[in-house]
């Protein structure tokens, strides 16, 4: 089976919109991630929702997380405010900024390849410029057992 | 919010259970990871669907991806097969071979601190020992949203 058939919709958003419009689609459909297009949808990068998670932990708190614990309740309330102003540009990770991208004939090896190089939980499907897909890890997994 | 008021129900798999029911319940319910438990039903370990799918690809194609291009249709077509004869405990990242396990009260930012210091994509939620449900980054986003 070839990466065009692996390959299903998934949503996506684009480069420019804000940061918090991201968040809400991964919390929403409960995504591992998702592909981020630009302003004429071709996919340009991945963004992942542990990134997003990352990103809203303070990084006094990275840092050192027994700081976390002694936070004041309306800090822990107020956690998102740290993507306000941000665009999804500016939340992707260097890792992910370029696309990881699948060809349509790729097969199911070259795919999860390039998942395991990239660390990306989903990597869209190409048919030159044009998006087929997104395959995720849990996606490619079943196509492995089905085979 | 609390972990506790955070954490929902979950599949989890025994350590012992062959590696290969593990990457069904991944694909069945679409996850990006499950949590392992021991025979007691205590919470042990995550295993990430995106290190399943690491384990299916052969080490000489990690090692050089453009491996997997010429690899025979044949062979693509039983990857699969690398999980067989392993247990979940076999296939588990060293990383996450010890539970990243929040406690009842912590809060949303050490919930979050701890996802990011493991890079996994759920935690477990315990009250003592016991298993009180599942935070992903994507639930940890929809609490932070809705905060």
């Amino acid at each position: 089976m070839h990466a065009a058939q692996m390959a299903e919709e998934y949503p996506v958003i684009d480069m420019d919109s804000d940061a918090i419009d991201a968040a809400r689609l991964l919390a929403e459909h409960r995504l591992p991630g998702i592909l981020v297009v630009s302003a004429d949808g071709c996919p340009q990068a991945v963004l992942p929702a542990s990134q997003v998670v990352l990103f809203i932990v303070p990084k006094y708190v990275q840092d050192d997380p027994s700081l976390a614990g002694v936070l004041p309740e309306t800090m822990c309330g107020q956690v998102v405010s740290r993507l306000l102003g941000k665009k999804v540009r500016d939340v992707i990770p260097e890792r992910l900024s370029q696309i990881p991208a699948a060809k349509a004939d790729d097969n199911i090896v070259e795919v999860a390849a390039l998942m395991a190089k990239f660390k990306t939980p989903l990597v869209a499907v190409l048919d030159g410029k044009k998006l087929l897909g997104v395959i995720t890890s849990s996606r490619l997994l079943e196509v492995a057992l089905n085979n």
